[in-house]
């Protein structure tokens, strides 16, 4: 039995335009919480094979979503490249020694050496792969150099990226050689993530935005498409999304060898349809807080399948589905992406 | 003798092309700094005039900008329409009880008697233009609507908006409603602005990126535009600034009967005078964070006069100056601006 969600990815034809939620896996499940209680923390929760892999099958198992995603987080990298993590309540994730220097850069583990040392996450796929339907499919993903690399340098989550964008503008080598360390990481740990069974990749560019659209491609894009590059020379059947958040002004610009462009929230799908795609499916883009009133839900979905009718599209949200949205709003977006689709 | 920047914002020929810097007046000037600690937190310094004055005017005695702007903050207006402001220390504005309701709403004073409270406002705009040199120009200011209402709905800064879009998807005629209550106090604070002295109106939509770009318009802008509409009918003389931070995608529904579009650096300089360029003044756009660079300043003040070479353009940044940029490399700015748009 074929995947959809595949399919999809790699531009065939399909019964109905699959769905799924980037968050999916998250705080608005009365079911997530339990498990994430009784992990004590997040971090926990990620370290933990059995929880993880039992959080990543509840969205396809209570709103029958298209592809489960790997519960995990971005950090795990760096944390295995040997940067301590704490993830603080209401402060989010805090690294003790932020990179300041080369010696700092030099003392982290780097390529496959950092990559083996994830072997929960390779087991949770594995464990995942057991259990989850065969007409569904499972995305690995990563966080993006760049995004990574905001929070080994600046210690934590920013509002100004002042740390690093001094960085960028005032020491672009170093910036340059810290990207290049965690996307060699990144390479193999992709890679290790599809030798486990993953189906489809997804490169998460949380913090895209941050970049001025004439910078973009040196200190991010260029790397996430050397991703994407070593690992379609040896997968190439297994499809690869790009989510970059919030360049709208950088559509023109994108290029790379990818299947899907994961359209955000702040970029109309008609602009990324002109723009992309004839060469990209696209995925999105719903405004996450139209979950909270199923009219706007409604309203959001026809006109994105009415955009995309002649399109390559799978639908999901723009960004991550925001903690407080009712479960059965989320139901009732997955079934009618599915059934909008369906008819036409 | 003519203001320099006045002329350039309605059109017209300069000698050279004039520039200011958003949060020009703050803390990465030491003589800022001084005042501030005499003020004791920041409200003071908002309701003390000859405070206010002094650092208003600090930056175009230190830097030579071609226009001073008012030191204020967007938040006096909702506070006194009867909202209890605090300035907590490391978090940021709070409002002690956000609006949840209409009876919340119907208790807020509208109108012209809240814009009859903010006397201090006029009396610093007095004191400022008793001081300021004849040749150089006073920008008064404004949140727009939609930004003054997220803090009043939300109580404080936000990163998902959540409680703001909840309204606007499940219950938008109490946006609408809250929307249209202030829109009305800012009318009469601008007025009174100007009849206090103002040579040019600023707008300032800071959170207008947390709008989806289809609803942009109905939430935001054209509340933005019925000010400039109130203002240019009875004030035609003044130039009406809009700065919308963060609405690439937005570019090209763009409306309205004002005279500067403010471009914020996520929008690159060249698309904003494809999309604006015949009808509006563009005033942007540098990357704050190259102000650690004088190289990476030069980079961006030659490219964008290079741009505008044949365009109408006041030199600004692309969002406010931060508070760890050196003093030398803000003035390096400013010069280099002046000096590089003098020899075209």
């Amino acid at each position: 039995m074929g995947k959809i969600f595949v399919d999809a990815c790699l531009g065939k034809e399909t019964p109905y335009t699959p769905v799924w939620m980037m968050r999916q896996a998250g705080r608005y499940l009365p079911e997530y919480r339990a498990v994430r209680t009784q992990a004590g923390n997040f971090l926990n929760l990620c370290h933990d094979p059995q929880k993880a892999c039992e959080v990543t099958l509840q969205p396809v198992d209570i709103l029958d979503v298209d592809a489960a995603i790997l519960f995990s987080d971005i950090l795990v990298v760096p944390n295995e490249m040997g940067m301590k993590l704490d993830f603080v309540t209401g402060e989010g994730p805090v690294f003790e020694s932020p990179i300041e220097t080369q010696e700092d850069l030099d003392a982290l583990i780097g390529a496959e050496a950092a990559a083996n040392k994830l072997t929960y996450v390779y087991e949770t796929i594995k464990l995942i792969k057991e259990q989850l339907a065969q007409d569904k499919a499972l995305i690995g993903f990563t966080g993006a150099p760049w995004t990574l690399a905001t929070y080994m340098i600046e210690g934590q989550g920013t509002k100004t990226y002042n740390i690093c964008k001094k960085m960028m503008y005032s020491d672009p080598e170093l910036l340059h050689r810290i990207l290049a360390k965690v996307t060699e990481v990144v390479k193999f740990y992709m890679e290790k993530q599809i030798q486990a069974g993953i189906d489809v990749v997804q490169i998460f560019d949380s913090w895209a935005a941050a970049i001025e659209p004439a910078k973009y491609d040196e200190f991010s894009w260029k790397y996430m498409v050397q991703i994407a590059d070593y690992l379609k020379a040896k997968y190439p059947h297994i499809p690869i999304i790009m989510f970059p958040k919030g360049i709208p002004a950088f559509l023109d610009k994108v290029y790379g060898n990818f299947d899907v462009f994961g359209v955000d929230w702040s970029t109309p799908m008609a602009l990324a349809k002109e723009k992309l795609g004839d060469r990209y499916v696209l995925q999105g883009n719903m405004e996450p807080c139209r979950l909270y009133s199923q009219e706007a839900t409604r309203e959001c979905v026809e006109s994105l399948a009415n955009t995309m009718k002649e399109g390559r599209h799978i639908f999901n949200l723009g960004h991550g589905i925001l903690p407080d949205v009712p479960v059965e709003n989320a139901k009732y977006f997955v079934k009618l992406c599915q059934d909008v689709s369906r008819r036409k």
